[in-house]
């Protein structure tokens, strides 16, 4: 795990990185998230940037940073005999304080009183965009700012959050450290774990539900829980498909998008696809061959120096070329590639940096985090989405997940718009309409000269290997 | 599950409880609830009152009932083609009005627009305690009120949320219809297979986390998930302990205090303590036999008529009677009783609402809820506490959870400051600090006559049926 002197290295890494701005830097770890009702939360979860600048994995703490002193205070409130009786004996603030090398600790509500000192005195205050609205209200009330506008500010540029912290953050946690590396393999692990509990459990006739049940257990025998909402689903063709609530039905193409966090909060995130029935037919074969080639194309091209964005393109190429031997879009590849319509079958970006979020700091702003001057974000459907454009580096964490998709309201828009300047041979796409959709993902890791998937196995994923694996598994 | 009709009735039955009442009554539906950042959300939980009002589970929807002419509005988004193709086809918004038979649907921006208008025209607004901050803030900001004014403002009388609305719905909620109780019925049965998990679990050496995963497998598999963060602890002198990094360590008792809740969001709620070998050592089993006692003892006083803080106190005094012939307390047991001595080894109530919140309704404000106008709150430790004291009525759900704890900090305290007139034998209590805590609980629905408690089996709880049940689970 990580020592005092990770954080107190990281903080001063990033005052380094301040340096030249004035004021203070303020960071308002998370409360509890009230599920059911307000004291009933949903299990708990720090703030990534917290976790990585002050490691303290407890509720209802705030700290600052005098950028031109460079003197750190922590905020939180000592135990009482309630909070005792009903929580245990607790470390006092300025212990807690101590473990991750900060001098100064002060009541909560000293926090915003040292906020509004800064305010008052006319001294710049320097915060990241908000990922809950508690962290969003409280930051707005102090600096009377509206809420909306720090609730995760910098989707597309910062508006009031300190797009100096952000850039200087990003720069960090973009390059993952050894030890990092060492908790994302963890992660990686279990969530090889948690993909055979999945795989196993698909056969024909069981609910969805049954399934995801036994994934979570899984990571939650082990881990902090799952790094985003499963999705398990004979509905590929839908994202974002959250509901479970369906037999397992023969014939069909499952995918299974799903990732384990580990208690030190790293993400894992792994996508396959499974023949319900555990063989391919040929249509589903001829389908999910393109997408396994464009994963290993990817993968062989991810190395420092490359633009992921020409990654992605390079798998938009080689979807065309399939689709384009299958007699379902037809003409020149380049042509088609400048017209977007990859974006017709992936309307995702092809990957995303991965780490303490699965979307790593994505409410830093995926502009600020997956782009930078050397990129700049595209409008068309698919490359629009992609969230990771930048030049590659060592120490870089990034998915691989190409997919194919035949989502009819989108086939019948373009259609009807003509989208695709007579490209596409919508009558034979016609036969695709129930097919569904593949995905195929790994995490990957930038190397000094080229890449390496994180988890110590890699879960089955050619086409033979997945149908033996199934096959063994039913035994 | 719920038709139409259910919640037409349950709006009209509402409406007429607010006659005389003039204005609009507003209710905001839960949305999305960001866990590591914004767009990477918990599980979605719509809110409890929304669910019993409109039944819709989905979120970012609002409605008002004009409490005047009864003309009832949803407002939520119709879905465009991103939505469609990260989610999947969608029903309109006046379809999902139709289904729950609202008449009027518009947009979510129109809810804005309609509490304003109300506002500006001087008509009262009336609006429940939020449970979440979105919602707090939401309500706050169209009012003109301190978010925390909003936000389960109802802890202790409403401030600034409406009392007759608060009043009205309790008064519904209280008493369950007999859909809720066949709901209640299947939350039961989960939750009995989700302890049985557990006990099969306890074996010394596993760590706890491993028997929480295989808890909550059962629960995802089958329903929504928990109804509240698990408790299993080998520290039950820790009420709300939610670490489990323990590996299970042999001649303890494991507290395991955790309830599943169904699909259709109802709630279960039990308490069982395992000793960690399977056998109660002599010491053990004297304190064990005096919470069990007490757990029959509260049931079988429940019926119709009786306050259930009249049920509290004859638990108080059984406990006293127990620990008196222990000789850890000595003396008139009306005297310790009144001193609140009970209190110091049980500090909190018998128990409390359940439905579809496991406290049940406990934003809407603890003393709405759980004490009318017969019943006031007492000041005294544990008995402060009691969460429900109202007289019972047939259709209240009710847990009946009886405890001894032995909470050193609390002890010391008490001796410091003589608050047990000597009543307190504490030099025989040293040898109970290491000792932890005993709490055993089932929930209840009261009947026309008398009492039945909630899940077809019971899980086994006399001391000798619990040893029997863990040899059984060990073969």
């Amino acid at each position: 795990m990580f020592t005092k002197e990770t954080y107190i290295n990281r903080r001063s890494v990033l005052l380094e990185k301040m340096k030249g701005e004035t004021g203070i830097a303020v960071f308002v770890g998370n409360v509890e998230s009230p599920a059911q009702y307000r004291d009933n939360g949903y299990k708990w979860r720090q703030d990534s940037n917290w976790l990585y600048l002050f490691g303290l994995d407890e509720p209802r703490m705030a700290a600052t940073i005098d950028l031109e002193t460079g003197e750190e205070t922590l905020y939180a409130d000592d135990f009482g005999i309630d909070d005792i009786i009903w929580m245990g004996p607790q470390p006092s603030v300025s212990s807690l304080a101590a473990e991750v090398g900060i001098k100064n600790s002060a009541s909560y509500g000293a926090f915003d009183v040292a906020v509004l000192n800064a305010v008052v005195r006319g001294r710049k205050v320097h915060f990241l965009p908000a990922s809950r609205y508690y962290n969003a209200c409280k930051i707005a009330s102090l600096l009377g700012l509206d809420t909306e506008a720090v609730f995760s500010s910098c989707k597309k540029g910062c508006k009031e959050a300190s797009e100096a912290l952000v850039r200087a953050i990003v720069s960090m946690r973009l390059v993952k450290e050894e030890q990092e590396i060492a908790e994302l393999e963890k992660a990686g692990a279990l969530g090889f774990e948690m993909h055979t509990a999945a795989r196993r459990g698909i056969r024909p006739g069981r609910i969805e539900q049954e399934i995801v049940g036994a994934m979570e257990a899984v990571v939650l025998s082990k881990g902090w829980g799952v790094s985003f909402p499963t999705i398990l689903t004979q509905h590929g063709e839908i994202f974002h498909c959250h509901t479970h609530d369906l037999p397992v039905a023969p014939g069909k193409l499952m995918v299974v998008d799903a990732g384990a966090e580990t208690n030190s909060h790293y993400a894992s995130d792994h996508t396959r696809t499974y023949p319900t029935s555990g063989k391919f037919s040929t249509v589903q074969k001829d389908i999910y061959s393109i997408v396994y080639q464009c994963n290993e194309l990817a993968f062989s091209l991810i190395k420092p120096g490359i633009p992921y964005r020409d990654v992605h393109l390079a798998t938009c190429r080689h979807i065309l070329g399939g689709l384009k031997d299958l007699g379902l879009v037809s003409g020149d590849i380049d042509e088609c590639l400048d017209l977007g319509i990859a974006g017709l079958f992936m309307p995702h970006g092809l990957g995303h940096n991965m780490g303490m979020d699965v979307h790593d700091m994505e409410d830093l702003g995926e502009n600020l985090v997956g782009y930078d001057d050397d990129q700049s974000r595209s409008s068309q459907l698919g490359l629009g989405s992609l969230r990771m454009a930048r030049r590659l580096k060592p120490g870089n964490v990034i998915t691989d997940e190409p997919g194919i998709y035949f989502i009819p309201d989108l086939i019948e828009l373009w259609k009807r718009e003509g989208t695709d300047k007579g490209h596409v041979n919508y009558d034979k796409l016609k036969d695709y309409y129930t097919f569904g959709g593949i995905r195929l993902e790994d995490d990957v890791l930038v190397t000094k000269d080229g890449a390496r998937r994180i988890g110590a196995s890699r879960l089955p994923i050619a086409p033979d290997d997945v149908e033996e694996a199934m096959a063994a598994d039913n035994n």
